[in-house]
């Protein structure tokens, strides 16, 4: 069984501080989400967690190896450097969906998202040193066959486009409701996801939907490990070896 | 009838150089992405356009204001500082998916999105100054209804993010198969779509249709201007026209 | 005769905010500056104009070409993306000293550096656009002669930092008191300086004061434009002939 | 008696790489550099380090509690978001400039800076685990008294930025050479010196040696700690009680 420690990052009060006294310049607002985003990837990256960007004023991230201490710090210095505050929640389960939910939970139960007066919550549960184990985080790099051939050196960039979001879509509902696992585009025609303890055969049925469901071919690498970026590098290795040997699903 | 001047911008060899001469850390590729789309936001945000980050690897933009001196000054920029380089491919037309395509076609004239020969192509008919007018971009920004209260305080993350992503599935397929519109999610619970010339009652067409496909409750602020950021910075006030007026279509 | 405008940038309230509620963490103060600092090189560089980080809570820039809008777009740009504020202070001279002190003035004459209530001053008078020449701005860059060889390859860096330091502070009292020049240390063995109109035996008398005084051996390569950019660029290429020819000072 | 590890951070081959095949644009170089320093300012200071800018091309940390993985580490994820690499030097001593100076011959003896062939050396002794005590760092946090008052608020800036130097580089020679300490301006008035087991006695020396050569009146916090960032921390707050009490040399 994995353990995956789910750290959710959630932007203190920022829907009114975009409109707050006047609506913010869009390009301004991107940037700085952007550049939010950038810097967490490398605080919890630091210490062999990996974040996705989700909504960029929500964030999930994968953290097995962060402590309460580390979760600070990273919190502290966020608001030592950015106009916004952020609020942590943490917890840990086999399942990535269940321990996201109670990570939520901390956060809601504190306050609204919009609540100006809740400011830079840090609360949960991390694992302790002694809990973890070496199959703890289990991660699926998955890719769309040949997407520059049929895609990118194809179609205008925004049908590429679509074609990807669909394919996306179909994965992320599929596996969150087969599985209870996390998807998370990443870029290119790369989709992350955080998942349970899944087997090859799990994963074939995953890519047969999603041809099935939206007509867009996948291929797989899945990696297990102590933390997210020992089990991601992997995923990438086992990926590579799809790509060598012109196979579907591959572990490492 | 609006006259959007669309920008594709594609880094160079981007899906080799990630895994040459290994795979490379995740959090370092996430960084490096978000980062090049920050500083694009601003050299193009400086300018009056708007960068919407679509795939990383490939991004569009708005850039009536920019000409062929300005696009290239910012891919000069970006090869100062980046380990890689961008292409771009810029046109405009009454249709801004007609322009993109275009935009795109410069880019796979000059060659393979991974051929490693192909780098810094700046190529395509940026907009006269004489050929521009007050009305040539459309901006709408759409955010669901009530989305704080409905999801991100009530459900856990992952969850809130799927319901989210649907209802821009659905928007962006529906606008650009009805109006050529090229709709981005810009985080939170926001998509800003660059349109044609439409009205009050296309828009009404587009809410209804997202409702009825999703179950997801939109509102949108429109506006026009003769750029990217004007029309932009109108729909912002009248999104916020919606929501004190707890109406669902603005225009301003 | 040159007309440099030079703009005073402020960060509003600095020293406080460092150390309220508690000291922050170095680490952080040392990224926010230095972040700060990089994306004002790029919002007035891409306007043509020069920025140095000269105390990082006041920056010195060159600012030809850009007017009141701009300069009120760069600090509404700040104030969005960071936990600071700006002021900033705008005069032209044919002595950069002398457009200096005017700017500083702008803001001493607002309120303290340390003044809680003196936020987001924006003062000053931009050159207007009639009032513009081709010769404005003389920038000189100087770098030491074989620095790597005599210092960097011999002996322990800080040992190369000093005496990289001494010339450095050599320079930029001579330059200031002989020519009302203000100079820069901008990396490296490199330091640019914003002059009036000076000739070739002007720059040949500060070298041969910087050689007697603390022996340290400099070479100038000089520009004159419209603005800083093309200024320096044209200081960089005569710098370049230096190198080739074999020669201690070259206009271009 | 102090053990400080101190790491050389050079950037490989970089004065030939800002000139290849033309000179690059100043603004896009100072944003490359300052941007590096700042990654580089995280990347150590999140594993409780301290990097000081120097001359960006060459830059000095103490680094008590990173080891020869975390030192790699750092080196590839500059490599993976940067067009320049950087060599890495590491040893400790109780004189920090006797660390600085075997670290740096490292990368000496491995080949010149301007070596094309030499790239990402990393080579060195970090201090293993059990050698490390607890009084290891001794961090001194200088400040000029009343900046504000005497300087900023009353001087064009150039002219404070003038005073600021000259008491720095009064500072940096005099504890180079009485101490073997390395000191460094960090921003606004603000100097930290990086000092063996230096005594009260010691600071006041230093402090009437600067008034006594250049009329600069400073005071000084110092903090001893495992690391770096332990002892910055409590410099800061000794600096804190100087302020308070009117006094000008406390330790914590």
């Amino acid at each position: 069984m994995t353990n995956t420690q789910v750290t959710l990052i959630q932007i203190d009060n920022y829907g009114p501080w975009t409109v707050t006294p006047e609506p913010r310049r869009e390009v301004d607002l991107q940037t700085l989400q952007s550049r939010l985003y950038a810097d967490l990837s490398q605080l919890f990256g630091n210490r062999e967690g990996y974040v996705f960007f989700t909504r960029f004023d929500n964030m999930i991230a994968v953290t097995n190896g962060l402590d309460a201490d580390a979760h600070a710090l990273i919190q502290e210095s966020v608001g030592n450097r950015y106009p916004v505050t952020v609020s942590l929640g943490v917890e840990a389960d086999a399942s990535p969906a269940a321990a996201l939910g109670r990570a939520t939970t901390h956060l809601q139960d504190a306050g609204s998202a919009q609540d100006a007066a809740r400011t830079e919550i840090l609360s949960g549960a991390p694992l302790a040193e002694e809990d973890r184990a070496d199959d703890d985080v289990q991660i699926a790099h998955f890719d769309v066959n040949d997407a520059t051939g049929k895609y990118t050196d194809q179609l205008n960039e925004f049908d590429s486009f679509i074609r990807i979001e669909q394919g996306y879509a179909s994965l992320m509902r599929y596996m969150r409701e087969a599985h209870d696992a996390l998807s998370f585009f990443v870029g290119g025609d790369n989709v992350i996801a955080v998942c349970p303890a899944m087997d090859e055969a799990d994963y074939r049925d995953a890519i047969d939907h999603v041809r099935d469901e939206v007509s867009v071919e996948l291929k797989v690498g899945v990696g297990r490990s102590r933390n997210a970026q020992g089990a991601g590098m992997d995923a990438k290795h086992a990926l590579e070896t799809c790509r060598h040997d012109n196979t579907d699903v591959e572990f490492r």
